[in-house]
Formats: structure tokens, sequence, C-alpha cells
């Protein structure tokens, strides 16, 4: 659908709500630390694009230094490969045939692809798919404590690196953790191991490649990593700066929402509900912190409806009519809800981006 | 994007995942289930398309004999505008100059559209938009116990219908609710003060709209209301069947996983994260049940990835590529996050149809 977006200039107070809008400048200061962080500390840098499926975004990431780009999923490689990105690695076990015929397409296209795999069967789809004519780079994917995918043990990597390396159509090409927060020590005694019993099997593992934004300005500590990754740094989120790892000036998304009621004196709606802020708590006991509004809390959310009690609020409280800007929880799931997002700078709408990648199902 | 769709008649079980799949048959007779309860109890139906947001869909439902759909966007009301709808009420308060003028559009070419009001903040705008040539239908909305939007009490209704009926451009068709599960006797009390009071202005009342799928069924416990309004009800979910709305043998959303992962003998990793179950737990401690896979939970999701503890689960576990089938916690948000759905009979693909209202804002 196609939408009268706002002129460029527009205050950003007057678009159409609810709209997630992304101030310029701290977004291009997200990325220029990070990517400065990794340089002083020689480790290149994949940003994962999960966060703003963005190929305009995931350029700046690039002419900032990185080296190239991390996607969950073939489709959303698709997309960005169709904008000429070359360097992509989807981190997720490729399983089934549709898919394994579908990755094979994609790598024929794109100079360098890289997939994970964490178990005999994974590595055996891919090995059944790839020829030697044009190979596919695979990592081994490590549970560090992350207790989601990965191999338990250096042991099992090395076996599982040792079937990839055996495959004709298939190139080992490391080993890839997404730690728990704080694991730098878990990662770094893992990959060591890992390291130890490759080189006992001749078997060269040039990357070793560690994540997350909770542990970006950790990843000094992890000094066998030789790449880290991460997403939500781009943005940052109410959930980043609870931890510590960003602070509020290095919010670049926030989303604006306008309050349609006012029931009581002490109920305010907004029409940013489920299906804009998604239900995401992530350890918070509201959806949500509404900016410049002191103890307002979004108490529940509806699919189209947020309620915000006002009660402990001072005198001054919204009126139907009025703007707020929400600091979201988690901000990659925003961004998942909308087609498109409205930059800004200094409050003056710069850009409308679509967010090219969502939607994607393979 | 376009994928290679299955063909029709594919086994469901070969069609990529994630994906949500409809079952034709239990759809169909949701559908009519609904219909026959409120013919026999003489109310009018007006689904909501929040659950489905397919024209295809509310089409199938006003075949049934529903009178309208019920909305909760402008954009959202314009697809279905475009797709020939005529008798469409937006249940929302349009706030703001850029909506009041597409709003007036649209009124323009929808033979019946009406929207909500429970303010006389929201009433002005309508009122300065709107004129007697071609006038804008408006109902007040009423909390009945539903703590979100709606005026307080029935003097409150009356006296936002008076400035409705006043305004040249506005005609006060009537008032409406969502209550709280089992509010009956608090609707129809709300409603009788509300009829009472409006009579004795002399101003009448035609439409009386209920609403929920909780309360769909117990819909004849409010003989002042006219219509009735429900989304769930056409897919049902694991919340509905909780609260015995519903049997397991009327859901007819599933979603299909894939396991992609079996790090450990008590873990499964499936490909259905966040972003396609959402993290809506409505009251429940994980994010949606497996079927056919006795104690096994969906204990934590990313947002690619579904972690499944198998520790309660007996001897016969799933392996790495195997299809589960979910019972979403709540059908409504999962929809919201797929650009397409396949729909089945007895588990052949019969269509795949565009969720053709997802992903609108105005």
């Amino acid at each position: 659908m196609t939408y009268p977006w706002p002129d460029l200039g527009t205050p950003i107070n007057e678009i159409v709500t609810p709209m997630p809008v992304i101030d310029e400048d701290r977004l291009a200061a997200n990325i220029a630390r990070a990517q400065a962080y990794l340089d002083a500390h020689g480790k290149r840098f994949r940003p994962h694009i999960k966060t703003h499926k963005s190929p305009a975004v995931a350029q700046q990431q690039l002419d900032a230094g990185a080296i190239g780009i991390n996607c969950q999923k073939i489709s959303e490689a698709e997309v960005f490969a169709n904008a000429g990105f070359d360097d992509i690695l989807i981190t997720y076990n490729i399983v089934g045939a549709a898919k394994l015929a579908r990755l094979k397409a994609l790598n024929a296209r794109v100079p360098r692809l890289s997939v994970v795999a964490d178990s005999a069967t994974v590595v055996e789809g891919l090995a059944a798919t790839f020829t030697a004519d044009a190979p596919l780079r695979v990592l081994v994917e490590c549970d560090t404590g992350g207790k989601r995918c990965g191999v338990q043990t250096p042991q099992q990597a090395a076996d599982v690196a040792q079937l990839i390396s055996d495959a004709p159509g298939l190139a080992f090409e490391g080993i890839l953790t997404y730690p728990a927060p704080g694991g730098a020590a878990i990662v770094e005694d893992f990959i060591a191991q890992t390291l130890a019993l490759l080189e006992a099997r001749s078997i060269p593992c040039p990357v070793r490649s560690n994540g997350g934004s909770p542990d970006l300005f950790l990843a000094h500590l992890v000094p066998s990593a030789t790449e880290h990754r991460s997403g939500t740094y781009v943005y940052n989120d109410r959930s980043m700066v609870r931890a510590g790892h960003c602070t509020p000036d290095d919010l670049a998304m926030h989303i604006l929402a306008t309050v349609v009621s006012r029931p009581t004196p002490d109920r305010a709606v907004l029409d940013a509900g489920s299906k804009t802020l998604t239900s995401d708590l992530l350890g918070f006991s509201d959806y949500g912190a509404i900016d410049r509004l002191d103890g307002a809390r979004i108490v529940s959310l509806s699919e189209e409806h947020a309620v915000v009690d006002l009660t402990d609020c001072g005198a001054s409280r919204p009126a139907v009519g009025d703007v707020v800007r929400i600091v979201p929880n988690h901000t990659c799931v925003v961004t998942n809800l909308f087609d498109h997002m409205v930059f800004h700078r200094d409050g003056k709408v710069t850009r409308v981006e679509p967010v090219s990648a969502r939607g994607t199902v393979w």
C-alpha cells in the first residue's frame, strides 16, 4: 500500500502514527562507535541485519568498515544479494530439500556466502547439495551458554568440522557462537579448546565468530575471536540501556504514538498496541517507556491500543491528539512489524526507507 | 517477494516453514456456527477482520450472513473497500487532520461507513471534517469493564451522542462496547440505561453493538444489543480452548515449524521464533502448544528460533528435519506477521491467500 509519505523536512511530530522513527545522527554514531571499537581491537565486524532489515542501513555499516553482513534466513540474504551485497553469512541450520535448492541458487550468485551447521544431519543435507565446482562455506555453530542451537563441546565442534572438511562440496570456514551475555571467558575457552583439536587434525579454522550486542564492547575479552556480529546496537533499545550497554542518548529508535482516548483522569490510550510494540517484555513489567512523561506506565496492550496508567504522573498530562515518544523494550521486533520506517535529523524527516527484508519466509 | 508457492494438492508437511496453515473445513465450521447462533438469537453479526486481514475470508463471512465488517484502521478499511466491501465499521477514535482527511475520502466511496467516538474532542474533529451532504455515521464507544477506550457512564454516553446528533455532518448511529469477558450483565445494564437517557432526549439509537469472541456465544445474555462483533472465533487459538470458548477440534490455525537443531537429548530448536509466534503469553507459561508431542514445552523464543524442552516427553522425540504443528497462544498476532498464509483441506493445499490488510499504518 502506498501512503502519502511526509515530505523531506516535515517535523516528525506531524507524521502519521504509530510510526518508528530513526534518528540519523544517533544511528551514524552507533555505527561509528562500534566499528571504531572493533577496529581498535583488531576484530572484523559483521553486523546482523535483523534489527533494520534495510539494505540502505546495511550499506552505512559497510561504508564504516564492516566486512559483510549476517542474515538469519535465505530469503533475507536474497534481498541483500539483490541489493549488491557480496559477503553474507546466514547463521542458520538450513534444513530440507526445498531450502537447500534455494540456498544453492543463492550461492551461485553471491561471491562470499556462508552458513552454519551444528550436527551431522545438517552437514549431510548441505554435503548432498553442493559440489566442488561451487562449494559452500560452512561454520560450526557452538553453544557456549546461550542454550539455543550449537554443538555442546569442543570435541563435537571438531567432529562436525571434520565432516564439513571431508565433504567435497563444502569448505570449512570456522566456528561461531552467540554467547550468553557476559560469557566472554567461556567463549574464549571453547574457541581455544576447539582450535587445539582442529590443529591436531590439521584443519585450518580461519574464522572464529563471536556475537551479540550485549557483548559487543566486551569483544576484546575474547582474543581468539576474529570477528564479531551484532544487530541491536545499531538502534539500541530500553533493554540495552537497562543493561548498561548504551545510554539514553544512544537510542536511535523511538515510536511515535498519538493519544486517542483519555477515558479517565488516570488513563490514556495510545494508537500503538501489540501490533506496533510487540508484547516483548524482556524482564520489564511494562511495554515500553514514554519519553518526557515521568511516571507514565504502559500497563497493557491490545492489538492496536496501549493503555497508559497516569496515576503517578504530575498535573501535566497528555490530551487527546498529543503525540508521545516511546522507547521500545526491544527494537528488532518493532522493525519487523513495519513495511517502512521514517528517518529524521533533529526532528525533521530525512528519508522513508522500506524494511525490504521484512516478511520473508524462506 | 514472490515465492515458489506450493501447487494445489501439495501435502502441507512438504511446504516451507515456518508457516501458518488454515484448515478450510474448520474455518467454514467456525463461520457457520457463529452465524447460526447469532441468527437464532436475532443478532446481526459484524466480524472483525483483525484475525485474518483477508478479503477472501471476510467474503466467506458475508456469504454466511454477516451484515458487514469491522476494521481497526482507516487503511485496513481501504483494503476492504478496494475489494468491494460496502458496510465497514472502524472501531477507532480517528484523531488528527491527516487521518480525518483520509477518512473523509473513504466515506465518499463506501456506501455504509461508520466510526466510533468517546469524547467531545474526537467528535469535534469529526464534526469539523464532515458535512451534511455526505455525513459520517458515528457510534459512541462505551467502557463496560474492558478498561480501554470508551465513555465511563451512560450519562457520558448520552452527552457524546447528543454532540454527534447536533453536528450537521455526523449521523448518530448507536452505541458500542467491547466488554470484559463474562460482562454480559454489565453491558445489558449500560445499554438499557443509555437507551433510557437517549429516549428522554428523543435521540434514536438504532445500533447497540456488543463484541468479543470470548462472549460470542453469550451474546443472547445481552438482549438489548442488536449486533455482535468477533474476530478470533474464525480461527480460534490456545487461549480460546483454555477458556472453554471452543474445543481443540475448532482450531483452524496451526503453525508448521521444522526441527532445525537437537543440541541435547532434552532440547529441540524449531524455526519459529518471536517473529512467527510473537511473545504473547496470554497467561500461559510457554509460547504455544505442540500438537501430538505430549510433554514438550516451548520454553523460550528468540527472533527466529523456538527452544523446546523435551524433558517430559517420552522416548519418541523429534529429529532434525521433522515438521511439527504448533497451536498458537494468540492467532490474530500471528496473522499480522505474515504476508501470505496457506489454506488446506485434510492436509492438502487448497489456496495461498495474501494477508492484504497487514502492514497498514494509517
